[in-house]
């Protein structure tokens, strides 16, 4: 498989963009991206959009070609790939592989999602197809709901705290605050989040990212071409991706997502780097309990000490592994399909030492970590300065 | 790039499956895929799931992990790919990069939609996201209207007449009625066609094709794998695939799709071989006019003969090229996803010797074409009994 780098990203400002819709956020996004590794629509052979429910939000399917056209690339190959709040990772996946294969030498990955253009409660309503429509969804369980009862039972396994969860929040405001592109760039206090409306117990308001409109895209080229383009090329060191049931009772644990686990190995052996060589990682925290059970089936921690590890600062910006550092789901906002392509963004920024007051200081080594539903989907990048982090070349 | 072939090949019956889900549907046709591959599902490295809008049929997006669950194959990557009615023509495409980068040397792709379970007139409403919404869809236009609106210009450009359309119907029930697989296993005759009930005119009832439930599957292999497994390969020679705008007012011409004719283009260079060469050829004849502009713009014909083409039988069975001999989606049935996927099993089956009833004989070259919407996406494969077509070997 031939090497791929990331040379060009582009992102719209995260929030309630009442403004714009589909075509407009793509293509802000999209060619920004373009502009930024320096070439012309022309030398884009093809397109890669996530986007988990364009058909239930705004009554649109058949994104890859619509999107495309939006960002002036027509008639180039344009697919649109879905797996709920993973289908930005996935969409980059694709275009790796793609890249990887020796079929295109540039090719556009980009995430987009409307999800504000709804009447009250539909949104939660559409997410809700990323769960088992026959055994979850029919039955009225909601995404809150669902990842209360994981951090219920690892509340019970492990002694993690309602404060613990805060500490995720109150982190990830910290970064977003720093983020011109953040749908929340504001800092909040523990209190703040204690004392915030229950969702579904123990979750509050502040422990659950938001619905948000947004669109991203990365330009990504084979090593050849990437050597031309820029100086400061990513390297895609690792792809990893694993599936797990959608539904939570069909699974031998609720406080271990499986998809992640396996993601995650996969993903580190073929880098040959082990998590502590990681500096900063934009992992999946749809709610703060997200980030905990990530940061244990990452590696970062063992199992059951992802809580403490929050509270004690050890996934702060600058400390030992700078954890979501764009603010996360939680601040930067969480528009599905744009997700795992905004996290890619994010680390070729902190790479790149164009992260601006978030800026994590020496950072080689970065990580993305996008997860679809309750865990049914993860996928894993390993993105560094180097072409080969075995050899660290 | 590595050589890829078909190895294994299933599907379900097409019709009104009123018995079956998402999850029956796509495990019936899946482990027949793996059955006929002789291998044993832990020897499936990935999944590629082609559907169109299983959030508005049926409430459920994230149909990767969902489906490649219900196949046992569960933790395997897993990727929905949509492309409105095109989706598992770039389902098979995805599988087939991933094979051919390297990645992996088995994987299942698939395509599934459940259409019937909605209310009278929803299906057509909800295949209407594969229209631009904002331009189109949203005024009222719906497929069957789109496509008499392309068919009244072929008509008035060409002198193509509705006894010309008629004809592509009565010979793909000819077919239809020879797969037991098909949602109509009866002829029909010029007259039925042309006195049956005006839906969109000129397009009447039986011009178009209907809502079905189905899904199909095909087991793909790199090139040593597939030797060890089969001693009948079906190789993938070509795949190639192109965009157009969404809307049909954006397009220089109503007559051509030129997503069609670009997708086509490339892979018959890639193939090394010329339209003439092929044996049988799977187009996308969502209406009746739709097989026309395919015969023309894949090259089998001059632009504007399709018509007399058809009258004349040169795409009958055991013709010049045999076209749509499942009974394409006229008479097979049309399960929005599944069908791309479908057109891969039936020339897999040709191709082998396998097609019963409609065989073909010395069928040694097979054309899948498949469409989204009225021609925003276009994908082309080109399968053989050689794996290299330039020297036949």
């Amino acid at each position: 498989m031939r090497k791929v780098a990331v040379v060009g990203v582009g992102m719209t400002k995260f929030g309630e963009r009442w403004e714009a819709g589909l075509k407009e956020l793509t293509a802000e996004a999209g060619i920004r991206a373009i502009e930024d590794a320096g070439i012309s629509g022309d030398e884009v052979e093809a397109v890669y959009v996530g986007n988990m429910s364009g058909g239930r939000f705004v009554g649109q399917e058949h994104i890859g070609a619509l999107l495309a056209d939006a960002m002036g690339l027509n008639p180039v190959p344009a697919t649109r790939v879905e797996a709920a709040c993973a289908s930005g990772g996935l969409a980059f996946r694709q275009a790796y592989l793609a890249v990887a294969s020796g079929e295109f030498d540039i090719v556009v990955a980009g995430g987009i999602e409307k999800m504000t253009d709804v009447l009250t409660g539909q949104a939660t309503t559409t997410l809700g197809g990323a769960a088992d429509q026959e055994w979850e969804t029919f039955f009225g369980a909601t995404f809150p709901s669902l990842y209360a009862l994981i951090a219920r039972r690892h509340m019970h396994e492990f002694g993690t705290t309602e404060e613990q969860l805060a500490r995720v929040a109150v982190k990830n405001h910290y970064n977003g605050a720093r983020n011109p592109f953040a749908q929340y760039q504001k800092e909040i206090t523990l209190d703040q989040v204690l004392n915030s409306s229950p969702v579904a117990e123990p979750l509050k308001l502040l422990d659950c990212s938001p619905i948000t409109d947004g669109a991203a895209a990365v330009v990504i080229a084979s090593e050849d071409v990437a050597k031309k383009l820029t100086d400061t090329p990513v390297w895609v060191n690792a792809s990893a991706q694993a599936s797990d049931t959608l539904a939570l009772h069909d699974r031998k644990s609720l406080t271990t997502l499986r998809a992640t686990v396996e993601a995650g190995k996969k993903a580190f052996q073929k880098a040959g780097i082990s998590p502590r060589d990681v500096d900063l990682a934009e992992v999946h925290d749809c709610f703060t309990i997200a980030e905990i059970l990530a940061v244990e089936d990452l590696g970062f921690v063992k199992k059951g000490e992802g809580g403490k590890a929050v509270e004690d600062g050890m996934f702060d910006l600058n400390s030992d592994v700078s954890v979501n550092t764009s603010g996360g789901l939680k601040a930067c906002g969480h528009p599905v399909g744009a997700t795992g392509i905004k996290q890619v963004v994010e680390v070729t920024w902190q790479l790149r030492g164009e992260a601006g007051k978030r800026q994590v200081d020496k950072a080689e080594i970065g990580l993305t970590h996008n997860v679809g539903g309750s865990g049914a989907t993860a996928v894993v990048h390993i993105l560094s300065r180097y072409i080969d982090l075995r050899s660290r070349r």
